[in-house]
């Protein structure tokens, strides 16, 4: 197989960093070419060359030789010196606000994970407060920035030079949706229902009085109902207004996983065979959604797996439909969409090192 | 405290059961009155006066003596001689549907648990699919059952012989959604979404594909759209058409509690106070229902309680709220919301017993 | 019911001390005598006479007025001006090491939960590292302080000003060890191990990476082999050396609860009776003991109860013993026996609110 | 990569089983040579060639065309047609006892999963009471079959007919013990204590009372001290007597996983480099054991890879050990180690397929 190149990550110590590092190092184009893995590192681990993987995490090392593997201190020179193309941020969205226009200029690609680069509106933006140094250079950057759905934007994800992956809630509200709309079956008046629930690794590996097991185990919760910050991308992507919509997230006592229950209302009576026939079209050529027929996904199919499931039943009348979708919010809701994204940034196998 | 009363209780094995027996043995009415408990014993442990409940819960038993209850064979006899007033059926529909007409013939008042008389139109009770051996006798039953929901029916659950006991799902659904519905203040032309999620005892205690614990656990998974059996209850008790909701449940993995999302728009803009004084008014002198100000009610903070959690958030137009309710499915869903009822009939404090 | 006492809670915020809190709120001798709670208020919280438990805690304040109830700033005066008899301290150990002589000064009788006053050796008080602004004091309150489990120690606890209430692990390990070694029966030269898991809750309430959901769920772990701070304990009060027993802890993936499986070999064969004999002996009048028969107890029939479950199993020869100990380590292991000590300080019955 | 092999499955609806596909399928030796997947078929599904793989398992298939494989009705014949020259047997031990002779008989290797083969010493075997139609042949079986754990018997296991795959518990337990046992270092005098814990999946896949999600979720309990089937093969394996060891067994709330914390007492004081040694000479060219440094194994780093992890403490005086082994059940505790035996039997390397 030929074909590499050399990437990097910065962030290696979350939970996407870490599936994200998992995914690089056993895609059968980057054998032999780990990435770089970078970040903040005090000096005594500087001094050693960085902090081994096998420490971070040591369910991601085998005894192949990953286990050698550092994160060393960043810097652009690292990146430079290591020939990096292409530059993974598995950062804090203001991190990735300053450090995406300085790596374009370095003349690097940039994969950014982060919520900083998604949103187009200006009003949809307003949730994330951006404080930029520079407000034009943020501007200039935003208006490079492509939403990194390559089942929605394929063709200019592979010209792009900063690919904005979106956000875990978001890819599973917007791949089953999108479709309906783009179709013009829905009725837009009564409105959507988006009611989604999400593993703890969602909320990150900061601890904090939510991620502390008494509270997610045995426990369900909602929050930020119509407020939630992935509102924005739902907006956007699906292409309806805030009025149209509401999102309203739950999280879930398990580890990783998001299943979202989706509630629609037709303008015109739909059979089975018309929504399946429509999903068909819209996903023919897309390998990493899968289409289920007469069952519905569960979050176990998913978890795990790089693939976005989508399932749906309808009513008698066939005026109403439940939609249910589900993904790994590790994996297809970030760092396995990265790769997709890497994917098709290269013109390689769009579904390459994700099955 | 005075004012007793010696009830029975056939399906002490279940869980629901099991609830039901802690909540008799501990109320202050019944102090020294402790339940009869009956059912399918076979020979050898009728030859030994029955089951001792510390075999079959070894958590409800204490050092106090409840240890030496059993479970007996049951006849009609046993309970005539025992001189049971009340009996709870916290037994399979199709054995309710058998045993009540004959225990109110019997003069005996009936709490029965089950699905087998909460519905009134025959149309909601096709799910069922009940093989009545007399449908004369069905019909006249029918026809002297109460919706055991306090909150809605508390003066005709005071007279009631027969009280049909509510659903689980159903208690977390018609309880936030009747005030608002009977205040005519939802546009029931675009409808009512009700996302519900459960824990696994909703689903009974027998071993099955989907309460193993492989299947259950790590997961979440919708089932019976828009068929599920506690959908006429809905239609019934909060006064809509089918058209006018969707029930969607899911199984959650836990071990008890139901967390509902209820999605309505209002055909006015609300305000936080308006739909507040709704509930305020509706469920004064309502004790085991507990309102929530501006957080929302979880599934931890109602479990374990015989309460009904409600609670909401506007959108910022005021047309659109998601209301969520908790409760426990084995308690306000089930065996306290029964010991409710009977406080009800026996006009004891409606909440005595039960915090 | 005669004979009320008036108490005070400092702690309430924890797991463990809203365990108190609830068992004290329903303590039949405590109707109409709510603790005072108190601790660290910030300014704004005074002004309105102090945190709402119903906002602490919305899980055990029910709808007969305990919403009213308020955890206060802490001042001697308070305490004093609300006629507190009695203190429980549910706080770190190095604030009951301070607090405690003041309170005895004071004239309070002290219930302490942390690990502040139970070790009597100086060994092995020094894995606490404590700081003493008055060794001497230190000293003299050590001395006054009783090991505060009632089925050893009942007739001093009684008496005693200061009660060291037990740790979690240690009422685990120490209840089903002390008979046997007491009568002499096991094989001290090969040792005992005592291979103990806990859930979560008894890690605390602050959010740590160890407590972080993600690494508490779907795993086990060991941690502190031969080191834990509740060793000390254990070699004191079962009487036994450092090389005479082993006690490694796991952490399980549970809320709570605690399972000991100890492992031990006799001088001379046994019988399944004649260990039982001991343990009936030696438990008889210890209301809060379950011993179990021909079956091991396990977590789920001990969470949520005040009692201690022991049960054991030998080996065909009869040299060899597992027994195996459930209790909740926030209730048994914490508040429960807490409460159990204060029934015992002021003669009541042991059992009296804990079943 | 040169040299594949024909494989096929019996028992690929079991949780092992789905595990053996998902290995096989992915394994670089056997890229276009799938299993023969092969079982009990009804009518109506053998008349559409077999149960698709996707519905039985939708987890393990992904979209290139594993989705088409089919679990066919079984028949000697099927075999020899499809060229099959190894045969998986995850099957009920009374199957394998009965199948491993016949194919053998036909030419067949065999690598059984089942208890069927394991124990050389018939009171060993006694547990399992086996009714064989023919006992000689039985026998002679017994005789060709070789302990299917390549640490230990790795030249054997290269030329074997019959591979007895190792139980998960007992691997476990013989990795960790083994080196120890052999340098004579072991104390056996006082024994030897297993005390493990498992994840539910152990316990298969047929919903059971203690399978069911209200048993065993936020449960921990023990069960089979002393008794349980396993035991022989550490006896057998390690070397030691029935009274050198207690075996004891936990059902942990958690999907998979083992960890087994192990006690020992050692002849004379050893250092941490002195067991380390043992262990590095030991494991020296065994890719699938990691040992590990100044940590302990958590059952979280090994769940979901194909190792066995392996960590140890010593206590002040170096006369007691503590050591921890982890492992995933599905993987090293069953179908990884069956593939690893395949990779030995075909002079493949020992870890291809299972990093």
């Amino acid at each position: 197989m030929t074909g590499s190149v050399q990437t990097a990550v910065i962030g290696v110590t979350g939970y996407a960093g870490a599936e994200l590092a998992r995914l690089l190092l056993h895609h059968p184009r980057l054998r032999g070419t780990p990435p770089v893995f970078a970040g903040r590192v005090d000096e005594k681990d500087a001094a050693r060359g960085g902090v081994p993987l096998a420490e971070i995490h040591p369910h991601i090392v085998d005894n192949n030789g990953s286990g050698d593997l550092r994160q060393e201190a960043f810097s652009w020179e690292l990146l430079a010196a290591r020939g990096v193309e292409v530059l993974f941020l598995a950062t804090p969205h203001e991190q990735s606000r300053a450090w995406a226009p300085e790596a374009l200029a370095r003349g690097l690609r940039v994969i950014d994970l982060s919520g900083a680069w998604r949103l187009t509106e200006a009003a949809n933006r307003a949730v994330y407060a951006f404080e930029d140094d520079d407000p034009e250079l943020a501007s200039a950057t935003q208006a490079q920035a492509v939403y990194g759905m390559p089942e929605l934007h394929r063709a200019k994800i592979a010209g792009a030079r900063l690919v904005a992956n979106p956000g875990c809630y978001s890819t599973s509200v917007i791949l089953p949706l999108r479709p309906l709309v783009a179709a013009e079956l829905v009725d837009l008046e009564c409105g959507i229902i988006a009611d989604s629930k999400s593993g703890v690794s969602g909320a990150g590996k900061a601890p904090t009085a939510k991620t502390h097991y008494m509270y997610a185990a045995d426990n369900l919760s909602a929050y930020g109902a119509f407020t939630h910050r992935h509102t924005g991308e739902l907006l956007e992507q699906i292409g309806v207004s805030t009025e149209q919509i509401a999102f309203v997230p739950h999280l879930l006592p398990i580890p990783r996983g998001i299943l979202s229950t989706i509630h629609v209302r037709f303008k015109q009576p739909q059979t089975r065979e018309s929504i399946a026939h429509v999903y068909r079209e819209f996903f023919s050529g897309s390998p990493m959604v899968r289409l289920y027929g007469h069952t519905l996904p569960q979050i176990q199919y998913s978890v795990r797996t790089c693939y976005a499931d989508i399932g749906f039943q309808l009513d008698a009348s066939g005026r109403r439909a439940v939609i249910v979708s589900c993904l790994d919010n590790l994996l297809k809701g970030a760092s396995s969409q990265a790769v997709q994204n890497l994917n098709v940034m290269y013109g390689w196998g769009e579904a390459e090192g994700l099955e």
